[in-house]
């Protein structure tokens, strides 16, 4: 696990390769496999016409690009009181990337359509699984609802080059909004499946429980992000900054939605200010990044923001404890302090 | 110099730092420049309150994020028939990038405004001047008109990281929408004048003149950058597609103004196809990128592409040549053939 420092996002919008979240949930595959990207191949079931294809042969059924936030399912975890086990992660565990491959929908449509009953887009990582234990219990293996074949993407291409090792070359993919578990890397079968799949990391993990609970299928699954923002600048890594003008940024995301507006307080929360959204907007499932600026008398200050949807959604104050510490969005746990000298 | 190759351009509109090419005037300034980005200074002239301000100073100034072509001058002059002298850049020079900084409009503000008779943004280059030559003859200077003030940056990031050396960093002048030369990179000093620079480079240099002429003050600028669009792919370089659909995409620009439409033709101009805009829209100044699904039978093509602005000018079928092969944008010469088996 990799994670991007506070102050090393900055406010050109893009999260370069080298700056992305790197986690694994297995030792992933050789990194040989994106030497001849065009020949990494993908088993299509759940269609009327099953195939196996290979990258080249998706390069000529489609493009879309589209700019994403890739946010791990823990990010935010480190701020919950309970402690959850897994990585302690703060705001480092996301990004926002530009993909492009081929819309899942036109694969289907290649195919021959879905096949009766199909309810589900499972998709399955190329990892190599240790041998000696069930399959199920380590395959990184998910299944996210039907409706996402509007916008999920089998992406070679990311920020520019093709889809780096790290981040699931040769092929990833890619379920805009949905966080970072959902988006298999070196994703081997594609399947359009009546149920979730029963591997573990499905059934159990990775679920909505109250803390100290196991997971099992009666919890909603880790899908969705929701409405969340931080701030970057200044961060408190890089000292006290001088009194005077003070250009507080950050970034901001609706998860499945467009943003409305994004308040940055400097008093933890006491008084809000709208903030001003800067550079283009890359769309919904992108991150939007804000700046604030502020004339700041020497003192100490507590900074965080709150986004809110095109939905009137705000992002929550405190997101409740869960046992695996996911999807943690509350604004007050976000702050940071400043110091102005 | 160094030149992106068509093929290595995808559809995920960033040129990634690694892939954007590089081309200087001068030999650098030391790498040591940007160990600490916050420490280098630029001296601002032709203000009421003229001062020389650091990068981290500038840093609480404002901050804007513009995506924006960055070209070189030169870009299309292999494709010249007079063979004019210079780098053959064909379509490599040329890239999208994110870049963020503070508006050099707010530094003339926080300067007290500007001084009487300026009409020029003049950018001089840090580097180092070989001795016992004229410095006119070599300075990296170059004015462009006032009116660019309304979008031009001082820009300390590039695609989510601190500019990079090799492309300017830590400081680059950054006008959108004009070319390459224009975008002054270690930038030490901005000065507002009431005449262009009598540097060689801006005099005599980067001018509109007819072939074999030398230029002077006579002849146009090399300045705003025109409507303009390519095919990358399927590239020649690639070898033969298969029979049946395939995917032609390329970028196309509208210099300073957004683009209305790019068409797309497979036999050499006769007949033409609007293309699809794919991903989102960086604004005016960036590239977009298009997409056009063909059935294609055994045979051979000649593919190229033109781009219309929202004014309703063409791209150039045939861009005259001129002395320096500058701004060539003419969608004859920029025709890729493409084999298909």
């Amino acid at each position: 696990t990799l994670e991007t420092r506070r102050g090393a996002c900055g406010t050109s919008l893009i999260t370069p390769a080298g700056r992305l979240y790197v986690r694994n949930n297995l030792p992933p595959p050789d990194v040989a496999i994106v030497a001849n990207p065009d020949a990494w191949t993908v088993a299509v079931e759940g269609v009327r016409q099953p195939r196996t294809l290979s990258v080249g042969e998706l390069k000529s059924l489609g493009i879309e690009t589209v700019a994403a936030v890739l946010q791990c399912s823990g990010n935010g975890r480190g701020y919950f009181p309970s402690k959850p086990s897994g990585t302690k992660w703060q705001v480092g565990a996301a990004g926002c990337v530009i993909w492009s491959g081929v819309p899942v929908r036109q694969v289907v449509a290649a195919l021959g359509g879905l096949a009766e009953g199909a309810r589900f887009i499972t998709g399955t990582g190329g990892e190599q699984l240790p041998a000696g234990v069930d399959p199920k219990s380590v395959v990184v293996e998910r299944s996210v609802p039907l409706k996402e074949l509007d916008t999920a993407l089998l992406a070679w291409e990311m920020n520019g080059e093709p889809v780096p090792h790290a981040h699931g070359g040769p092929l990833r993919l890619v379920v805009p909004g949905y966080s970072g578990v959902n988006n298999i890397k070196y994703v081997k079968r594609l399947a359009f499946t009546p149920v979730e799949t029963d591997a573990r990391i499905q059934s159990t993990g990775y679920r909505m429980t109250p803390p100290g609970t196991k997971g099992d299928p009666s919890f909603p699954a880790v899908w969705e992000m929701d409405v969340k923002s931080w701030v970057n600048g200044p961060a408190p890594e890089n000292g006290p900054v001088k009194a005077g003008w003070v250009q507080i940024h950050g970034v901001a995301m609706g998860g499945t939605r467009a943003l409305r507006r994004v308040d940055v307080s400097v008093d933890g929360g006491q008084t809000w200010h709208e903030a001003r959204f800067v550079g283009p907007d890359l769309g919904r499932f992108a991150w939007r990044q804000f700046v604030l600026p502020m004339r700041l008398e020497p003192g100490e200050y507590m900074v965080t923001s709150r986004a809110q949807d095109t939905r009137f959604n705000w992002q929550e104050e405190v997101t409740p404890d869960n046992g695996g510490g996911f999807l943690n969005s509350g604004w007050r746990a976000h702050a940071i302090p400043l110091v102005v000298a």
